[in-house]
């Protein structure tokens, strides 16, 4: 059997301006690589923003969660570059993959 | 108990050129809204583009994956329109939504 795995589903809206967004986005993107559990994260920007990243437990994600430099990031997304969030916690129950030859 | 619903990842590369992609994902869209089970879809676009649609259940997905013109979209795109894509059928299993006062 597969093992399972978990998605963190973040969709938002942007305030104006980049009060520092950016350079928060590729530092929280750098450290979320080097939590225990990380899979993979991948980020695209529409009418709303999507990133989505990987986890191996719902521990990891908590881990993650409740980091101390995140934490802080949570804290200051809410007050400054945030607009609206939403957070989805995903068990991954199926997947297929194409690759063209 | 909130009632759970499904969210389906799709992560893609295009291959170079419109090729029709652009009008057919429209109406995909237009079909997608129009299905039993449909709850909604955000799309966005980066290195790998995401489009996240959310479902009441398994058996809605399953059925939006069956329907005639979809399987024609679909070989479609395996042909002409992605050089990579990803599906990932997943659980909601927690969700947290801020909105900015």
């Amino acid at each position: 059997m597969e093992k399972s795995y978990y998605a963190v589903i973040f969709t938002s809206k942007r305030t104006e301006g980049d009060k520092g967004y950016a350079h928060m986005a590729n530092k929280m993107e750098e450290l979320a690589r080097q939590q225990a559990g990380f899979l993979g994260i991948e980020s695209a920007q529409g009418e709303s923003n999507i990133t989505v990243s990987y986890w191996e437990s719902l521990e990891a994600i908590k881990s993650w969660k409740g980091n101390t430099a995140h934490l802080y990031t949570q804290e200051k997304g809410k007050q400054d570059w945030y607009s609206w969030f939403k957070v989805r916690i995903c068990k991954v129950e199926r997947e297929y993959e194409f690759f063209k030859d």
